[in-house]
């Protein structure tokens, strides 16, 4: 048995290694268009910033790797450039040699990732604009930094960072991962950064009340944010360097442009191969990643996939999910029944000493999809026991399905213990869990690194309170007209008021009741919503009709009008 | 009705507080024998250390806020002394004023904690030896360690932690989680630490081969480890200090001594009121907590509990089941059918940098059920991708049963990324997941924070290789005689030789298989058993009967006879 398998990276890779080890008879070919296979790109911005000084450590492994340990005719600078499904042959181009040669093949595996989104804009060609997606496109950028510009090499040194970059006004376009990582990575080598983003938020897989708390954070650590505009096109000044014009009429000035608007899955070589494409742009495969063609798998970026949650089919390009696809066309062209379970977009960010991490389903695809047997939570708990030092507030938004406690998806940021809580409520996601199965949950418990009630026992238990109907509650801004009672003490109302809200202190309400009105139903507000908890319990017993604001003004604040 | 709650730190107040929120016409009275209600007793080992430089800061809440916003009849410094459960009433004894007094009760909860045992043995009771439970313990500790002994007042310093100590060497007798916790809060105020174990290890909930990981750490950290020998006596010398004296005939110098060899569930008032007690010597209590008298329930360390993945009764005498063991006692007596699933055991230390964590069964109470339906595997993944800084080898332990896939437990230890592993780890065995569900577990992924495939993916890998009969694996010690085939590399071996292995370097294999035999299984060698995986997959798919030698030399050195 004969395979090629287009692309070396990620998914391509993952399958190669794999169906050796499965296979060890089979002749597999793998090509890769770029010079490297198997490296890190999830660490190029890294490299772009000096945290990861060495370009050779983002080589993971090598052409020579894959040939003597895998037995793998392993072919970078190689190209495919044509598939023909009928005859089971694949043209590939050396663009060493610019030799073309035809390869038969039994099986076929499509790995060739996403490319970054670039629109034909005015300028967007000129030198000092950059993509970030191999290897070379770091090492362009990091030189374009040190030295200014492409030409001026005389004064580039070698001890790269070490010398001072001439480059001092960065413009990133485009507020996702790869933007974001690249905003800080540029910031971190001392450039002062400007970030312009289309949407009115940055980062796309977060509900716009939890990406604005990134955006706060972002500016900061004086980041310029241009939120809800769009670049119109790139200038070269007299001076030699940039202008980013966008459709509000801005210039920003700019020594370098990071592109990051996205990327588009690698579809050319499998439309003119007649495969089916997706809705979404990507191509189309079964659970076992085989395409329309029954002889050709694809995996990665390039394909699109189902959501585990939502159920819908969407484009999802990281590494993890990449992988698994890879390893799952080993097995199925091997012969076993592995299945792809289809992908939760578990993601997490780090940016400026902050994490910012999701997984699941996020409200903005719940609207969408017109599902209403949803709820929401807001709540704010420590990353660990407060009164160990180094604690800090996490903020999480849970979703889940009103009907059954079913856990839809989950939003955490904060400066400590955010991914292992997103990574906790991943695995319960996975397995199907309830918010009464996070009540339940055990986790590791010691005053440095959790709390006897851990953050995903809060969510639970928050959630859990919701559906038993122990405590309604109530979503901001919907308090026009409403009775709001603030049960928060006065010192802290001084700081921060509540504009017509009765002001009973927690521990005085039991006593002070009479003040509140029967006919009318009593929004509960606090800090958190911990003790507005207490309140609605205590009013709800007594015959009240009461809801907790959730979230409290922590919320309101995360959901007040920019 | 009127529910008297016995105890007021972590079952007790959370019962308390819970059953307000449901019920509040209830009559609730809390009583606790100390000084302090719903305390950090978890704490008390960093408030030694000086890590938690204010007492005030173990003090989460207090009487007065029970009593204010809670509603409940909160009393310290006083204990239930008896229990008529035929007359449903309760004698309580104040130790303020001497008083006692009988309540009636329609509920009574039971949270009596855990006292730490104190054996009749020689000088226990001489000043400078301490056991670790409540706020006061901690305080005459460090004053202790400030002044040198108990009457040496004039010499003390208000300042505290900034004075010199005049204890300068402690001997902590245990080696579980306290014992452990306080040698690092003493050694972090730069007492010389002894430590005596009864047992030939550490941290009795991790098998020997992981404690042993810590116990070298302990050693690199200038602990001194006597294990395998038990505490004879307590003498005072003539220069009035203390000398901790060993079954084996050793007498370690001791300025101040601390027991820690583990908690016996405080059952005297639950025995003496006729409630069954268990095998375990724990207060026997059905899945509502509610114990042989269908009026008193009893939560937290006082009580047996089901372990959720053996099935066994157990004492797991931990901060977290205690909290959810006083809601569901609050949940039962309000009348609902809350349940409490069992525990996990899931817990975690921090000590000397390093993280150590386990959940689920270890392989001790498998061997001990008689249990034969398990596999194990060690692993030994990078804490987030290698190429990124900062990268830690986490030392994982997973065991599974073999009919079915299920996770049964692991343990892990490293500088970096072990808790939130364990985590992930604790969930999936909640939900009831296999090694397969590991293996497509989605976890947050950029190069900071973890890999493409995380540790826990690999976990589910490498179990399901071995499940899927991919790979065969063997264990150390079982080599002799046997034909052993080291895939590393020459310099490799030259650091680090297998005495009478052959050696193929892997990239080799293919080339030389000629030289394997065909009638003897093959045991493969390498650094962690990753380039084994490899080897092994070759070797089978040409003819050969092999076995990877599962951790490699990495798990041969923490199997290795001490």
């Amino acid at each position: 048995m004969k395979v090629v398998i287009v692309g070396g990276v990620a998914g391509g890779a993952s399958c190669a290694a794999r169906l050796r080890r499965l296979d060890e008879k089979a002749e597999i070919l793998m090509v890769e268009r770029g010079p490297y296979v198997s490296y890190a790109n999830c660490g190029l911005p890294y490299h772009v910033g000096g945290v990861i000084e060495k370009e050779a450590s983002l080589l993971v492994s090598s052409e020579q790797v894959f040939r003597a340990v895998f037995g793998i005719d392993c072919r970078t600078r190689c190209e495919a450039v044509r598939i023909s499904p009928k005859t089971k042959t694949v043209e590939l181009k050396n663009h060493v040699t610019g030799e073309v040669t035809t390869e038969m093949y039994d099986k076929l595996v499509l790995a060739p990732g996403a490319a970054p989104i670039r629109p034909p804009l005015p300028g967007i060609d000129l030198p000092g604009v950059f993509s970030v997606r191999t290897v070379p496109d770091a090492r362009e950028i990091r030189e374009w930094i040190e030295r200014g510009s492409r030409d001026d090499t005389e004064e580039h040194t070698a001890t790269g960072f070490q010398a001072v970059d001439k480059a001092k006004r960065a413009v990133v376009v485009g507020g996702g991962y790869i933007g974001l990582e690249m905003t800080e990575n540029l910031a971190h080598r001392g450039l002062e950064v400007t970030l312009v983003e289309m949407l009115d938020q940055v980062m796309p897989p977060l509900d716009p009340e939890c990406a604005k708390l990134v955006a706060e954070h972002l500016e900061k650590h004086g980041v310029r944010l241009a939120l809800n505009d769009a670049v119109a096109g790139f200038k070269q000044t007299a001076a030699g360097t940039l202008e980013v014009l966008t459709k509000s009429g801005q210039a920003y000035p700019a020594d370098v442009v990071i592109l990051a608007i996205g990327v588009r899955p690698e579809t050319a070589l499998a439309k003119a191969a007649g495969l089916e494409i997706g809705a979404r742009g990507g191509i189309r495969v079964d659970e076992h990643m085989r395409t329309s063609d029954p002889d050709i798998f694809a995996v990665g970026d390039a394909v699109e996939v189902k959501d585990f949650v939502t159920g819908e089919w969407t484009l999802i390009p990281l590494a993890g999910p990449a992988n698994r696809q890879g390893r799952i066309a080993a097995d199925v062209i091997a012969g076993r029944d592995s299945r792809f379970r289809g992908t939760q977009g578990t993601s997490v960010l780090g940016i400026f000493g902050a994490t910012v991490a999701q997984t699941g389903a996020n409200e903005k695809s719940l609207v969408r999809q017109g599902q209403k047997d949803y709820e929401k939570v807001y709540l704010f708990p420590h990353s660990h026991a407060g009164y160990y030092p180094g604690s800090k507030t996490i903020v999480l938004k849970v979703l889940f399905r009103k009907s059954d406690g079913r856990l839809l998806g989950a939003q955490a940021m904060g400066l400590d213990g955010v991914e292992k809580r997103i990574d906790a409520l991943a695995m319960a996601i996975q397995m199907g869990a309830t918010v009464y199965d996070l009540e339940e949950a055990e986790l590791c418990y010691a005053p440095a690194y959790g709390g006897a009630k851990d953050p995903v026992n809060f969510a639970g238990m928050v959630s859990a309170d919701v559906l038993r109907g122990d405590m309604p509650i109530s979503h901001w801004p919907a308090v026009a007209g409403q009775f709001l009672l603030d049960v928060r003490n006065p010192p802290e109302i001084a700081v921060a008021p509540v504009p017509g809200a009765v002001n009973i202190p927690l521990p005085q309400l039991r006593t002070r009741l009479a003040e509140l009105p029967h006919d009318r139903e009593i929004l509960v507000i606090c800090r958190s919503s911990q003790r507005a908890y207490y309140a609605t319990r205590i009013l709800l017993q007594n015959g009240f009709k009461a809801r907790n604001l959730i979230g409290g003004l922590m919320s309101r604040s995360m959901l007040a009008a920019k």
